[in-house]
């Protein structure tokens, strides 16, 4: 056993020989950053062990300097323990702390409250016809020529009031009927669940407990999990909270996550028990301190891919990864909460937005509802440029879709000095006369570029003329900030001096051709879908474009690197969160429930992985902003 | 602390002061009758000490001549523990072996038969159509052209192959789904159950399972409990057990039951403890040695009066006792026989056949449906004279029933020498010239009078005018067998010397007024229902009389005493244990179960404890035969 101390934490522990430094942290409680799931491949691990020499890899040369090896950097999750260590964590291989997450995520709410305004109908009631509800009932005691039994009685009552043709009741929740009903003189408020094609009793409380009831709508993110509290009489959301998804320990993308779960015995557990400690955890927090009890909570809605949504599920996920890419299911069944030890009252459901397919899931499901896209006659696209890229395309009459295998760089992963959409991020950058201006989330001392900033960079160094337009630095432009380091040309956005670790941040040539095959995947993808379709880009009325690139997004600089299609701009709209927007439009409205599993079962999934034009395209589209020029026309670089 | 030893069976006990004798047996495991759930009024608890003096009460004098109570005798219930004591359990007083009634009970199930025979269509198959059932499937391997998800693959196979609209599937099930399908080339079996408007995917076996799955009848009685085991695939019945109902240490009647459950905390629990235990045994004693697993029953369908399914559901009964009688329910949830601790598959379903009101519960909706009544457009009577007495009337139109509160005289409860309908019952009586002849279950030495017995006892006193037309003993009829003990006449139908007991059997002026009254509340009961609806009797196609009396019930004799009405012997059929047979047949049909609940919902419930006619037929029926002697042409005494 060996001692292994980290600093600046101060936590220390004793692990056996031969464990990695990223198992040690794990153990330690000390959360590292570990995008590739522990591959040596995203290099976003990087420690410096401070009194021990340790053993540089292959993979490690790929991501460190000399001199960073030579004063001790490693990756944590390629270095093996062989005596005690102390080890420094830099501040850009830490794990965000929620708080500054959720800062940085709440102005991603605001934002689809705007769509969701201008899709409800002119009367908002008509939206609420909530998953779940609770219905007042003044009965009349039983008499002898009315003496039908209790739940009889009960359901006569909900008939009328509600109009609904069909109730169930759970053994539960009749057991406490007949006490129930005889203690409060007739007077109870039952709270019922819509289920397939019946209303589930779920409780029946004594007098008017109106207004006491809660429902959660939850975005279950690859990267992060966000949490919004419903009163599901008003619609209101009472309170929202995120925080990273805890299964990023097991790999950051889902690939690498179902690497872990299919890859070894009970891997699936942990996976499992992470996301629900996440959604407790945020159902907690929101909770605590407004008087809300979770045992107030009835209803659940969440909307992920198709790899979370199993493992939220606790369902192998092994058959996703590998041709022909199965799901167990693409409609999931609706359960009790408790079923996957979710604490909200112990007779509260749980749903899950329905997936297209492996690689298109519910968050997309979630997105179209979001957007109205499938309500309308007009044809729209809906853009996610998340870890993996998926587009929809349709109308209220047909809707296709496919995924696009893009990758997370456009939320900084496989970049050198890329990370997410918090604090310390470059999120705008613009280059003038080979000056560097930038602004970071927060005002904080840089400490990387995420997703807008990346765009920015690709845009600027395009524009000034510092790469071609297949990407390579340009040896004809003369900037002070080209350097050459270990054999590969590189640009400084930042000097040691400005950022917060004291190392410079730069983008290499090949954290470029990385943004380059995103961007060209993502294109390709929207380009090959509408012309699977036989239309072009001037038939789309509004692309929406939802994903974690930052809220400061430059549609135009977007278009210039040819990520987003060469049109009006005005067209274009950055909705943010619409993964969380259909979750919460599913727990407020039958309809929206009942036209999820239309919209999944109407969608076709278009398999580009086997599809030669998108092979076409996508090598077309790996130029700045296309090898096609003429698709670009309003680019002016 | 005091010592109590029991006899012949050798078992002690120890016991703090003031304990009664029957608490001190229950706590030392000897099962001593208790029809009145201890409350001193059934007498059919007498045991005798012998080693100490006890003080006799109130309650004993009534039920012990005056050399009993010097010889020790005493009611369990009803004496405290004052002392060591060794007490002598009589055999009449023992709690039947369930093996003994087993045997005495095989020949009910066995005449029912005939009646399910004569009710199916000429083609047995359109019969089977069973709430749950086995589906092979052979599906095509996903492939890129056709990746649909697991489940929906597995859905789509079984609507091809059943024809069924919809489908719902388990977490559970879902869980194992993917690894199942792989590992058995695609080739599985689907156990589903029928669940309201869909099918319920419960368990999904590799390869062709076929054959391997079983379900449930259970006739949940007050009295006895009977479990039949049904091959789901062909719909023989693989095995029938039956057991006195363990509830009843907690008394013999649903009245004493739902006092006991009500009257005290915690009072609900051990009753539905013991009827779950019941059912748990028989399924494992019936199982056993046949190579079949309590996991391989995937159904179980249970036929009760209400109070019964209230009580198998750990459901509270109270309201049920007390105007205006109010179940909790009558329509019962079907639920996982897990949720209340069945032993059978996890993902078994147990479902109840649903009941008409507090008195009139799925026990007769079973018979209704094993007699065909609902389903003719002939007029037939269902009579169950069980502890209760309920009549149902009607054909496909309509249907009405009633509830008689008759009492248990005809199953033995409240006669001095009744018994139950098992080993060592005089079930059959003739008196010829002041002799009586006999013939007892089993041929063993008489000790006691079943149904049977009892009602021929009662024709052949009113034949031989040993009583009169009130049911007082003829002062004129000279008789040695008549004999007046502490100032009441009663009939010696066997002496000391001919019984089990060594003590004689009698019946007694008060078992007469007893058995009048009963016999009295049955007739009025059918006469009010028959009048209610404005017909007489010559519009009843057909009277079926379910119940316990014995299987070798004469039915002249029974109109004889103005129990049946005087009709044509040949149109009163006796039916047996119909409640099981229902409850077969819930099992196995679809239409049959739908079929249950639109007859529970279809029938008029007539309250006769509100009902005047009632009241007037009742006072008229208390007479042998009847006071309008006109009622009963052909009885010729």
């Amino acid at each position: 056993m060996f001692k292994v101390k980290f600093l600046p934490l101060d936590k220390e522990i004793e692990v056996v020989e031969g464990s990695t430094i990223m198992e040690a942290a794990q153990a330690a409680g000390v959360y590292i950053n570990n995008l590739c799931g522990g591959n040596g491949v995203c290099g976003k691990c990087r420690v410096q062990v401070i009194n021990a020499r340790i053993h540089a890899d292959m993979h490690s040369m790929n991501f460190l300097s000399k001199e960073e090896i030579i004063d001790g950097y490693a990756l944590a999750c390629q270095t093996k323990i062989d005596g005690d260590m102390k080890i420094i964590i830099p501040p850009e291989s830490i794990q965000e702390d929620p708080r500054i997450l959720l800062e940085g995520m709440e102005v991603h709410y605001s934002n689809p409250e705007k769509i969701f305004l201008h899709k409800i109908p002119a009367d908002p009631a008509s939206l609420i016809d909530p998953f779940i509800q609770n219905i007042y009932l003044d009965m009349d005691a039983p008499s002898l020529e009315d003496n039908i039994s209790d739940l009889d009685r009960l359901i006569r009552e909900l008939k009328k009031k509600t109009g609904y043709g069909s109730f169930e009741i759970s053994l539960n929740c009749l057991r406490d009927l007949a006490l129930i009903l005889r203690n409060n003189q007739w007077k109870v408020t039952a709270t019922i669940a819509r289920r397939a094609n019946t209303w589930q009793i779920l409780q029946i409380r004594g007098g008017d407990a109106f207004g006491q009831t809660y429902g959660v709508a939850v975005d279950v993110g690859t990267t992060t999990i966000v949490v919004q509290l419903i009163d599901m009489k008003s619609g209101a959301v009472v309170g929202v909270a995120g925080s990273y998804n805890l299964q990023s320990h097991y790999g950051e993308d889902v690939i690498s996550r179902m690497i872990y779960a299919c890859g070894r015995e009970q891997g699936l557990s942990p996976l499992n028990i992470a996301v629900v400690k996440n959604i407790n955890d945020l159902i907690l927090s929101i909770t605590a301190g407004k008087g809300i009890k979770p045992d107030d909570i009835y209803a659940i809605t969440a909307a992920g891919n198709t790899t979370m949504t199993h493992l939220l599920y606790n369902l192998m996920p092994c058959a996703i990864r590998l041709q022909p890419y199965v799901p167990t299911a693409s409609v999931y069944p609706q359960i009790s909460a408790r079923d996957i030890n979710i604490n909200i009252n112990p007779e509260g459901a749980l749903a899950a937005l329905p997936s297209i397919s492996s690689y298109v899931g519910g968050d997309i499901v979630a997105g179209i509802l979001a957007c109205g896209i499938a309500e309308r006659p007009e044809t729209s696209v809906l853009i996610d440029v998340g870890t993996n890229g998926e587009i929809a395309l349709g109308n209220n009459e047909w809707l296709v879709c496919c995924s696009a295998s893009a990758g997370p760089a456009f939320e900084g992963g496989g970049i050198r000095c890329g990370m997410r959409a918090t604090r310390g991020a470059m999120e705008k950058i613009i280059i003038e006369n080979g000056d560097v201006h930038y602004t970071t989330i927060g005002n904080a001392k840089p400490r990387g570029i995420c997703g807008s900033g990346l765009i920015d960079c690709l845009y600027e160094f395009s524009r000034n003329h510092i790469i071609d337009g297949d990407g390579t630095f340009n040896s004809k432009t003369e900037n002070i900030r080209i350097i050459k380091k270990e054999g590969e040309a590189q640009f400084i956005l930042a000097y040691p001096d400005e950022t917060e670790n004291g190392y410079e941040l730069v983008i290499t040539q090949s954290d470029i051709n990385h943004l380059i095959r995103s961007k060209g995947a993502v294109f390709a993808a929207i380009k090959s879908l509408i012309d699977y379709v036989g239309l072009s880009f001037k038939d789309i009325t509004t692309f929406y474009v939802a994903g974690g690139f930052g809220v400061n997004l430059d549609i135009r600089k977007a278009i210039g690197i040819g990520l987003l299609p060469d049109i009006d701009p005005d067209k274009i709209q950055f909705v943010g969160n619409s993964s969380l927007m259909g979750a919460r439009m599913y727990l407020l409205s039958a309809q929206v429930a009942a036209r999820s599993v239309e919209i999944a079962r109407m969608m076709t999934n278009v398999e580009l992985s086997n599809y030669q034009p998108f092979m076409d395209e996508y090598v077309a589209a790996m130029f700045l902003p296309h090898t096609e020029r003429r698709l670009f026309p309003s680019v002016d670089y």
